[in-house]
């Protein structure tokens, strides 16, 4: 907020950030799903958060679903899978 | 919420709506993007938690984030674009 | 976006909006809950969206939950006294 | 998900982390506020999807939104004040 209504040099800056943190991410047209360790990925989150200050915006508003599971291991592209597979039957 | 833990059965059926719908739509690992018109978008939306019900789900939550510009047409595509094309430079 | 930093005034317009609608609400420091049924709610969010625009902000995004439930009535208010009755024992 | 439709147990509790935390929180229908620095905000969020996960919820989702500013300090009561200050004009 703060620096205009065309905000992509900002995202270009995070999915940078996402890169270079060497956790798993796939941008989509409204956000970008990160999987990871919750420390690891929070603070690449922080990180964007800052660089959105430092590259001179006053207010930066992110809208997150954190999702965690404890009984087994599901990656993002498991999910995606579980549901064209069964959309094939 | 109360239908266990599996949920892509439920994934699938919106999905089926979605395409229904003839809106233009895009499934990724923690949602979907939609684009169209406010009152098509949110009667489809309102079509996806009346199935939930009627599967059986007594409670159902969705996280919408929702976007208008009147500035100009843009769409879920052009917003990855920009950002790609940024990216290159 | 693109209206600068400060939103209040925007905020302003749309608990006018709301308190218009007729409908339950209670704003809070980050947003406001409304409650009633499905297609008052949603055109009342869309006359949101209509007003910021009129103001003159070329881009408006929203970050709605939205939580329907078939099995029972349950209002705003029930939900925060069943935490606080529970939060006594 | 997959503790069946009633969380008001899970909500308790994750007040209870909150009072514990020392941040600054303000619980409403559908959802909670809290104020602090980035690192304990999230390190408490983190702890109630532990304390969930431990009660026994296989799956565990937030909505989070975070904003930030850098321009100056705005506690949760500014925000609300500003906004009703302006509605009394």
């Amino acid at each position: 907020m703060g620096v205009g209504v065309s905000v992509s040099k900002y995202v270009v800056e995070c999915q940078r950030i996402f890169e270079a943190s060497g956790l798993n991410h796939d941008m989509h047209s409204y956000g970008t799903n990160v999987e990871g360790e919750w420390n690891a990925v929070m603070a690449t989150v922080k990180q964007c958060h800052e660089k959105m200050h430092e590259m001179g915006a006053p207010r930066c508003t992110s809208s997150l679903r954190v999702g965690t599971r404890s009984d087994r291991d599901q990656s993002m592209q498991d999910k995606i899978d579980s549901v064209y597979q069964k959309m094939q039957i």
